[in-house]
């Protein structure tokens, strides 16, 4: 009961106000308003979750004076919370501090339950933290023959009274080991409660004597065919507390996706090798990022797992035949919701699996998380998706419809397949210029910032040599020596008299160009064989046909922007992209790299789980197109073999950049180009 | 649209009726009308579920005379299918006869999906079928590259829109073995489907391909202290197809409950031991009733199980610690859905477990399924019901009110530490009269019909020999020793001479009664001994102490029936039962047995889901009384040492019995009946 004469209090940045009566806490108050002010004890003073900011002085703006006996007095819950742990000066802790006067109060983000987790680029959405498992510190009733429910009973009754939380479930491993807790705590608990979704009701995952300290943590997973990445993320905070990455062991069964589906059909057991495979790599991740994170690995209680169709049958234990032929039918396509120890997990043993859904046969819940991060659906301007990897996923659209298909580019930009290729690490070739008048390279590698032709370089790269070209290396490597008229348009390198050096080589039938040579001390000679450009022109032709084919069905001929996404996406040089064709032809400064989008989806699906039912319903809404049933997109993939296109005009391209109007071919090999064509169906999938 | 001259259809029995253009099938009509006519196959003339009788001629009752041609003429599926199997000549299979003109249909109880389970006694109720696993036959959507859905939602869209079903989820297993199975059955496969509960959301569990004939299981399990019964149900008929028994393998660990929660306590791996050997024996039995009934054990898809308290924790691998000291918290009270994999136990993969919810800590699932079976809480008159055990579950109501306690009677009544008891089996004395002026007893064994003073009695017990007494027979033994004055009220056995026979013998500091001398044939001697008599002076105690505390919590000094359960309860004589005092004075013909009630409560559970939900809101509405701080209680168990009882009036049984006075104390001995009390704590639990 308040009258128009109690003290106004006013809350920033979210502007809710109103009266409360004299000694009204702080916490109360924000309660009342629904202001979102985060409190794990309920308080108790013992969390400090809810400190607050007050300002004093006069607020024209608010029409409010706060003097400064606004609120109660510093205390001693307060003073002893300050000298423990220590609080930033001007901060109270909400439930101490009471209305004494009219007060501004500033939430601090940090004590916000829906705190935004801000994201390093302009153009990415902050994600507000709403994870599906919290924790909630309550005070039990204590059990009576007069009245003989069970612990459990009480224990939910409380969490329902203090908290408003719905009837909850306790898993078997709760009850299990909750009566000599309860008593530990002389009936103070903090659980962790899973607040439910479609597949579990909610439920208390944990329960910890008196009030917990520490916090909880989730997992967010990009299963690649190639690398698992794993983000170990606070679910209070939201922060990303360790990150591990980790080959995926399933790379002995095949190195892409069509070669493990094959062996699935090869061999009786070899959907469930591979699936234990995968499994017992998870295992080793999730080992490695709590050993990080220096965390128990068992107060993991949620994880996401975004991956291609293949290695989400597969590490679900589901036989991946039916990806491997057409119609590629899924055996599920929703996302799905599971408990960690159905996968054999070493989690929390009742944590929970979170898989994003899959968009088609070939497009996977790894493009609903790129959708997720990137959010296509939601861009004004109409936004190319690609994200690169031995399988691209490309999705193209605008707010008012969304495409997607994938496309098998191969394992060319990772560096596989190529002669010289090699993973992105220190010794690799990552950065190439050539002189287009004396066809000399120079080039960076990974782990030295300097040139190869600067003062100096000799040395920096001392301990880890020259190796090797990695993926983004060999896309400017490819650029370049088109730029600099040593490979054609067909994609034929010149011979030493057509291109007037002698890095050009015979090399068999063809031709190859000579990029290092370390062989006087003991190093590798790096080259590129024109099978290297083959290779390239292979990869970049799926990925851009795919592309073009989705705006031929979305009736365009230009894009307005193009975000590269994957770990090697944010390495790309957008120019060097656009002169092999990789993409279509965009303004360079609207080329932006996204980094691991996928991850990215991974983690917001953890954090938020209202964004899991907004992307399951993005997914459905999306236009999925099999590349593999369009005649066009073979059409597009022999007219993008050329470098950068046969047909495609680039015309922001040649503002930039002239390309020489060079041609090879003296007969007998200059149309081998197109004929990867025939090829390419042997690494579908 | 009908229009008013279209055919009437009229169902019996459930009289619902209506127009139906001609060429409608019988099965629609059903459908439009609600009428509960069974289908698996969903009109597809495969499954036969949807057999009806149709009636001809005149019925003026319903106001329609119905022509021979009333149906369509009989045709190839139902010829096919009636040489197949056989089908009762005049039945039609409502899925293939359409309507001509007006008709009578009658729907045979086993056409209903809802059928009636008769149960054999008059005043218990029937069960309706309503489990929580049902078999759906579908015809599925094949993939499409243009509309790439998973098999899995196409499968839940077939569900939805030929069933009407909510959205379904699929077990981990389901999708693994999903897609061979689609393609086996070429897209037609019937589904194991379970329609949800508080728990778990609707999913499906098992896929057959093509029409499964098959049914599907489910298990009703009573797990006492000293034996675990199970009985094996169809889930589509309601048929128990096999029943079987085992002894709880925790009997090792301690006889009664008491011994096995201090085991518990005084063995650091006690309770897991225990919960280790409750789980394996419950895998024997399930393995012993799928071999007796012949079926694969995976097709038991759910179980129900009632326990008391101490079983329910140990069973679940919870700590029965707080169980064995007051206040005697529970660690839960409601009931519990799981996995059977999380209990480990062999059933489907995907089977689902239901535990009925406990009443208070020592009134367990056990007595909540008598209730269930029972149903005090419908009762018009005031029953006491009884189900005695090594602990006795008591509820004492009507339709106002239910009361319910527990009492720890031991296991006297099951044979054990009598010197001469033993478990109901053949050779065992069950039935017993003594001549009040010979003081000569006369008995039957199981086994044989004859009493022992019947000509051919020695040959019918030439196989078994007479052994010992079972819990049923010492009760009568007890009984007739006290109508024949061998036994005085405070519980003596008389000397010699004060009885006038030399079967009453000096045997210690007490004398015994000879009952059967079997040691010229190399048998036993049976005895009764002033031991024997002061256990069951102790085990009755408890029971009727227990009952009469219920009787003053309810206001009253009689009640209007007495129903005694448990697999012993049914051999009980009322008339012995009463003359120990064991029961309260009541009408004889009042007193009546359910068996085992709180199997048959479990078996209900199964099969109807709805109960379910019921004995969770009964439970909740059941006062609890904990005797263990009832002072009365011990008042009462002092007073009903004696036999009958030293305060108490039998009028009733007065009818039918005078007991004689007789009091065989020379000093010294007689007050060490209500001694018991002491002991009693011992086997508490």
């Amino acid at each position: 009961m308040t009258t128009p004469n109690d003290p106004l209090v006013i809350f920033t940045p979210s502007g809710k106000r109103g009266r409360f009566a004299v000694g009204t806490p702080i916490l109360t108050a924000a309660r009342q308003l629904g202001v979102d002010l985060d409190s794990v004890c309920g308080g108790r003073g013992i969390c400090s979750k809810c400190q607050i900011q007050p300002s004093y002085g006069e607020f024209s703006k608010h029409g409010v004076t706060v003097d400064d006996d606004a609120l109660s007095e510093w205390n001693s819950v307060e003073e002893r919370y300050k000298s423990k742990r220590g609080m930033i000066d001007g901060r109270r802790l909400g439930c101490q501090a009471q209305v004494q006067g009219d007060v501004v109060i500033d939430v601090p983000p940090e004590s916000q339950v829906h705190k935004q987790v801000v994201r390093k680029r302009a153009e990415a959405r902050d994600i507000v933290m709403d994870p599906s498992t919290k924790l909630f510190f309550v005070e039990v009733q204590q059990p009576d023959m007069h009245d003989p429910t069970g612990d459990l009973e009480r224990l939910v009754k409380a969490l329902r009274e203090q908290w408003d939380l719905p009837h909850l479930e306790a898993d078997l491993g709760v009850l299990a080991s909750m009566q000599p807790i309860l008593r530990k705590g002389e009936w103070k608990v903090t659980c962790a409660v899973h607040l439910g979704d479609d597949m579990f009701s909610p439920r208390i995952m944990h329960i910890w004597p008196g009030f917990y300290e520490g916090s909880i943590y989730g997992l967010a997973v990009d299963l690649g065919s190639t690398t698992i990445a794993g983000h170990l993320c606070d679910l209070q905070t939201g922060e990303v507390v360790a990150s591990s990455g980790l080959m995926n062991p399933q790379i002995r069964f095949g190195e892409d996706l069509m070669s493990r589906v094959s062996y699935s059909m090869m061999n009786d057991s070899g959907a469930q090798e591979m699936t234990r495979a995968v499994r017992d790599g998870m295992n080793t991740l999730f080992t490695n990022i709590a050993t990080e994170a220096g965390i128990d690995q068992s107060l993991i209680v949620d994880a996401v797992f975004v991956c291609n169709p293949v290695m989400h049958h597969l590490f679900l234990g589901i036989d991946p035949f039916e990806l491997g032929q057409a119609p590629f039918a899924l055996a599920s396509s929703d996302s799905i919701s599971l408990r960690a120890l159905e996968l054999g997990l070493n989690l929390h043993p009742a944590a929970r699996v979170y898989l994003l859904p899959c968009i088609a046969g070939h497009v996977g819940a790894d493009a609903a998380a790129v959708a997720l991060s990137e959010a296509p659906d939601k861009s004004e301007d109409l936004v190319l998706v690609v994200d690169v990897g031995t399988n691209a996923e490309i999705l193209l659209g605008n707010k008012d419809k969304v495409l997607a298909c994938s496309s098998p580019t191969g394992p060319a930009f990772e560096g596989a397949q190529i002669s010289s290729g090699q993973r992105a690490a220190p010794g690799a070739i990552e950065r190439v210029e050539i002189d287009p008048v004396t066809k000399e390279p120079r080039f960076r590698v990974i782990g030295s910032d300097l040139w190869s032709d600067e003062d100096g370089f000799a040395e920096s790269i001392l301990s880890s040599g020259i190796t090797g070209i990695c993926g983004s290396g060999i896309i400017e490597m490819v650029a370049e020596m088109r730029i600099a008229g040593i490979v054609d348009g067909p994609g034929l390198i010149g011979s030493p008299a057509q291109v007037g050096t002698d890095r050009c080589f015979l090399d068999g039938r063809t031709h190859s160009y000579l990029v290092w040579d370390g062989t006087a001390d003991g190093g590798p000679r790096i080259t590129v064989t024109n099978r290297d450009i083959r290779e390239i022109q292979m990869a970049k032709a799926a990925l851009y046909s795919g592309a073009r084919l989705l705006m031929d069905k979305f009736g365009v001929d230009t894009v307005d922007r193009i975000v590269l996404a994957g770990a090697f996406g944010a390495h790309i040089s957008p120019k060097h992209a656009m002169v092999l064709g990789m993409i279509p032809d965009c303004i360079l400064e609207k080329v932006t790299s996204a980094g691991n989008a996928a991850g990215t989806g991974a983690r917001i699906a953890l954090l938020n789980v209202a964004s899991r039912r907004e992307i399951e319903q993005t997914v459905k809404a999306i236009h999925k197109i099999e590349t593999a049933i369009e005649p066009r997109f073979q059409e597009h993939f022999v007219n993008a073999s050329a470098i950068p296109n046969s047909v495609e005009p680039f015309p922001i391209l040649e503002t930039h950049v002239t390309l020489p109007d060079v041609n090879f071919n003296t007969g007998g090999e200059g149309d081998s180009a197109s004929g990867g064509g025939g090829r390419r169906r042997r690494r579908r999938g």
